[in-house]
Formats: structure tokens, C-alpha cells, sequence
């Protein structure tokens, strides 16, 4: 009743297309998910997503547990239909956002005592709590409860995270299987429920993520995330652990790297056998003028753009390239108006989102041996 | 080779059913205009602006000249081409926001010498000046430069505004006959023109509105607007003003009052007979939370729609009200989020328009004696 995933090619060097169904959308993999931190990819509208492709989105527990509270959402549907996302969703467990935005966190055995970045009100995350929100929520597909490892940590810290993070997981699973059915939309859909990832930790010790690997593989989720990168660390630390733990992981479950990447990256990664990728990115980056292009990197703000009438990527079939050109992007961005953002997340989307469609053509036409 | 204006119907109230055939479009009248000061319509992207059925949009002479500058406007083909907005434009001449914005101004009868609110640097527009800068942005509608006289005026403040903003007006019209030509798209289309629209002054004194309604008209604009109206003074002196000028003006011109209004008011004014009208209030009020609707004024805000799943205008088909509840919408302002904007802008916007669409039906059905 969880999730379904088909492998419909896998090549040589690791990469597979497949497809994942979900209660809400089969989705095409490998996939990129663009974030949707408040139940709104930044400055983009729903029917301008659909229209460029995203067949699955984000949403950030922490932050929609504190507004407008996960308890509002479940007394009004969950969040598909609150944000009127009829498409794929998944929810982080609030673990990162706790220990990247919170204030004045204590972390015990039994969960996060932490202090909201907005009023400073207090909190107390647990595995349990964190399983209700994201129930409560509905998207698509939770996940497990875990401490991030910050960069650097030593190997004592690394494997102390790590026996929390385990813990972790499993209370997650335990309390996610005895509630899932509670998901809003459990009736409407037929009986269909959400699905539980867990999350590979063990900082940028091989040995703690192969520990980690297999503990998790015998919990048995419907899927394994790899947390714990793009925390600071080196890009070829970051590759080095997303190649150590990929072969580890069972071949018919959906892999996600969390919080990755440049485009490069993003390839790269599908490449090897990643199915999942989310990454802030390209809406941050657009936010602050930065557009990721064929021709690479490309800052609309810079005066050399002020009179260019070429659209933002000459390869870019988006509708923003099809329509504005470079020296509107610029002057938008220098008047500080609104539409500024939303052009430039739409190209910069629509760029990541036309990677991951270039790759899966690329592995469902390679030789495979699926 | 300018508008060519066609009254379709007029009815006993004085209410015009016409179309006004411009270089970019022929726009259906009475038309609501929605203001695109920098060359957008804050937070709204063209091709919605298109779905919503605005057939033309404003530009602001003052905010363009100063960024990104009226003669890179030229060299990239003219604001139609610059934003990508092939429908009908107009411009304003710039005076009303030097009075409104600016600092440090002095005005002589050449002109006005003023200080950017952006940086403090001198600037003198003069009415040739402005509209070398019109015919440099290209919109198919262009305004006279004029002196916006403050409310409240003393009648020898008044007459002395007047005297200036007629001598004004004929310096704009014999520098724009000598200069039309020069606009951008003059040979693109075939030979077209830009219009001029003359404003009348007067303040709050219907002696002076009428005086310089013959003197105007003496001087044969393409069309006419009523200017120095919504600066403070009480909606029923609005009102007078206007219906003391409309029976005054030649009947196969159109009327355009500028800057007005509440729903209510647009609609009153276009059964009298106005033609055109532009306002920011139904993108600036989105902004701040306040939706137009069928059923009144709704504050997005208020805690009693947080949970509230209807849509933000039950009798609105526009795309925001098909899709998004009011207690979405409340939680994307709630949360300071770029959508936010977006989504309320277009809904007022679609009410508006909506407003408009429903008076010419109803302009078009009753009898008439044209």
C-alpha cells in the first residue's frame, strides 16, 4: 500500500530509470524534487510547476509544523490540498531545519528540545512527534527522524550521532507503521499510505556509513536516503560517500541524496544511481540573480547584460528564455521587483528539471543489464 | 495614422460601448488599465496578465527614464519589445510622479528641475523632454507633460497650475507632431503612430476644469484625460469634477480618468462615460493583504480565515480563486512569502478587468443613441 518502484534499466556504471508510484503521481525516475520550504516553491505557482514538469515537491516539516502548525493542516486535508498540490510530495523530518535554524537545542536520548528562529518559543521534537507531523502533513513520502553530523566531527561525535540517529530510525518506523493509516487522505485514496525513508548518517567515515547502511536495510524502510552531505565538506568527500554507500543499498528501493547539488552534481549523481535529488538551489541561487545556463553560470545582474537582448539560455526551451531577455532580467533584478525572483526560478527549475529529463533518456537508451 | 476610436453604443446615462484601434491592439472600452510602473506589473508575469484578458497596460515616464533609461529603451526597440508585451501600452508624462516622488523641485515655466528619489541626482523635464522620452519608450498611447495641481489648492494656486499646464500642452503637442515618427516601431508598422492625450487641469474649481477643457480641445488631441484627481479630495468632489467634464469633451475621442479607483467607482465612472481609467490600487491593496469581491472588501489577514477552505471570491473564476483557499492565501502572506503577491495581485486584477467586461456587456445591451 506504500510505494512501488519499477527499475526499468540500470547501466553499467550504476544509473537506473525508473518509475516510483505514489499515492498522488508515478514519478519518472531519477527525479529532481524542487523545494517547497512553506508549501510554496519561492516565488513559482503551482500551475507554472505542473506546466514545467515537477512531478514531485517538497516540504520542510519544521517550518510548516510552525506555520501555519501541521495540526491546521490535517483539519484540512494535509498538505496536498492546502497548498492545492495534486502532484507528488515529501516531507523531511524536521531534523535538519532543528539543527540548522533553531536556537538554544538540547539533544537527548529522547528527542530535541529546541526554540523556534521565529518567536523563540520552545519545541520538543521526537521520532514520535516527527512521525505525527509528517502524517499529519500527508505528503507522499516521510522520513526517518535523524540527527545530521555536522562538518567537521570526530570520530567519537560521528558515531555518537550515528547510535542516536539509529535509535532513531527505528522508533520512526515503529511509530510511523502503527499511525500511517491516520494520513488524511487514507480513505479518499482507496486505503493508500504514505512510505518511510531512512537516512544514512556516519559523517565521512566509510566504515560508520557502511554501519549505518546495514542497520537501517534491516529495518527495512521503503526506501534509503543519504543525509549528511553538503554539510561544508569537500565535493570529492561528498562523492566519496554517496560511491561508498550506493552499492550497499538494495538494488529495488529508491535511493535520495539529500541537499544536493549543482548541475553538475545532479548528473553526476543520477548517473551512479541516485533516484531522488532535492536541492534549494536553484531557487536561492535565482533569487540572488544567479542562472545556471548551457553556457554555465551566468550573474544577471552584471552591467554587461544591461542592453543584451538574448534570452537568459540560447539552448533553453523555458518560457522564460522563450519570452524575456537578459536586459529585462537585469533591469527587473535592479528594480528589486517582484517578478524578478519568479523569472529566474523558473529558468533555473526548468534547467534542473531538463538535466534530470536529459538523463533519463540517456539510461533507459544505454545498455543495462535489468 | 494614430487611434482611430469607434463608439459602438452610448446610453442615455452617457455610457460608451467602443473600441480604440491602436498601433498593438484594438482595446475593447470602457478598459481598466493595469499599471506596470517599471515595466511589470508588480508580481505578475505577461503571459498571465495576457490570461487575464488586459489588453493594455501603463508604463511610468519617470520610473523608466530613470532605470534602466529611455535611451537604452530606444535601442532595444521600445518598452513593447524591452518587456515582451505585444498589447497596447501608455505612458504617463512623468509629471505627476516629479510632484509626487521626487525631491527638491522647482518649477519654472520651462520646466522642472527635480532630484531622484533613487539617488539624488539633478534632473530637468521639460514637455519637449518628456516626450522625447515617450516617443523613446514607444507605448501606443502617450500623455502631455502637466502640472498635477495639489488638493487642497487655492483658486489663485489653481489658475496659475492651469496657465502652466495649458501652456505646457500645446509645447508637448508641437513636439511630439514634429517627433512621432521617431518612435522605434514606426517602420515595423507600416508607418504607425503614437497618440497624444491632453489633461485636464483645474483643480477642485469647475470654472478652470472648463477652461481648460476649450482650450484643449481647441488644440485637437487624440484624446483626453482628466488629470488632478484622487490627490485627497473627497469622493463626492471627484465625482463632480468628472461629470462637470465629460459632456464638455468632443464625443468621438476617448475619455481617460486618471488614477481612479475603488471597484465601485470605476464601474460609476464608466456608465457616465468614461473610456479609460488606471489605478494602482488593485495590485498596490494585494499587496497589503486587501482582495476585492463580490462580496466586499476581504482582509487576507484576519485570523478567522486561517482555516477557512473557500475560495478568496466564491463568484470569481479567476485561476486563484479555481484553485487556492483563503486560508492558503492568508498563510503565504502570514509567512512573507514572494507567492503571496502573486496570487492576490491576479485576483484583484481579474476582478477589475472582471468589473470592466460585465459594464461593456451591459454598456452594449442597453439602448443607445448612437
Amino acid at each position: 500500500m506504500a510505494l512501488e518502484f519499477n527499475v526499468l534499466n540500470t547501466t553499467e556504471a550504476g544509473g537506473r530509470r525508473g518509475r516510483i508510484h505514489l499515492p498522488h503521481r508515478t514519478v519518472e525516475t531519477p527525479v529532481f524534487m524542487p523545494v517547497g520550504t512553506l508549501g510554496t516553491v519561492k516565488a513559482v505557482a503551482q500551475d507554472v510547476l505542473e506546466n514545467l514538469g515537477a512531478e514531485i515537491i517538497l516540504g520542510n516539516t519544521y517550518h510548516l509544523y510552525l506555520r501555519p502548525g501541521h495540526e491546521a493542516i490535517r483539519r484540512m486535508g494535509g498538505l496536498h490540498r492546502f497548498i492545492s498540490w495534486p502532484r507528488a510530495m515529501l516531507t523531511d523530518s524536521g531534523g535538519f531545519q532543528v539543527f540548522s535554524l533553531s536556537a538554544l537545542r538540547k539533544v537527548t536520548d529522547e528527542g530535541v528540545r529546541f526554540r523556534s528562529h521565529l518567536d523563540g518559543s520552545s519545541h520538543f521534537f521526537t521520532p514520535e512527534h516527527s512521525m505525527d507531523v509528517q502524517i499529519a502533513l500527508g505528503a507522499d513520502i516521510c522520513m526517518a527522524f535523524d540527527e545530521c553530523t555536522e562538518y567537521p566531527a570526530d570520530r567519537k561525535r560521528a558515531e555518537e550521532s550515528l547510535r542516536l540517529t539509529l535509535a532513531w530510525a527505528q522508533r520512526s518506523l515503529d511509530h510511523f507503521q502503527a499511525h500511517r493509516h491516520e494520513v488524511p487522505w487514507h480513505e479518499e485514496l482507496g486505503g493508500k499510505t504514505q512510505s518511510l525513508f531512512g537516512i544514512v548518517q556516519g559523517g565521512m567515515y566509510r566504515d560508520l556509513r557502511r554501519e549505518s547502511v546495514e542497520r537501517l536495510v534491516e529495518m527495512d524502510f521503503d526506501g534509503y536516503a543519504i543525509g549528511g552531505l553538503s554539510v561544508g565538506e569537500p565535493r570529492d568527500l561528498t562523492l566519496e560517500m554517496i560511491a561508498e554507500v550506493l552499492p550497499l543499498l538494495p538494488a529495488d528501493k529508491p535511493r535520495y541524496v539529500m541537499g544536493v547539488g549543482y548541475p553538475d552534481e545532479i548528473e553526476m549523481y543520477a548517473r551512479m544511481g541516485v533516484d531522488m535529488m532535492d536541492c534549494v538551489l536553484p531557487t536561492r541561487a535565482a533569487r540572488h540573480g544567479l542562472l545556471f545556463t548551457s553556457e554555465g553560470r551566468l550573474n544577471i545582474k552584471g552591467k554587461k547584460y544591461a542592453e543584451d537582448q538574448g534570452p537568459p539560455d540560447p539552448a533553453c526551451e523555458c518560457m522564460v528564455c522563450q519570452r524575456y531577455s537578459r536586459a529585462y532580467l537585469r533591469h527587473l533584478m535592479h528594480s528589486g521587483e517582484a517578478l524578478s525572483a519568479t523569472l529566474n526560478s523558473i529558468h533555473n527549475l526548468a534547467y534542473y528539471l531538463g538535466i534530470m529529463e536529459h538523463v533519463r533518456k540517456s539510461l533507459h537508451s544505454d545498455g543495462g543489464d535489468s
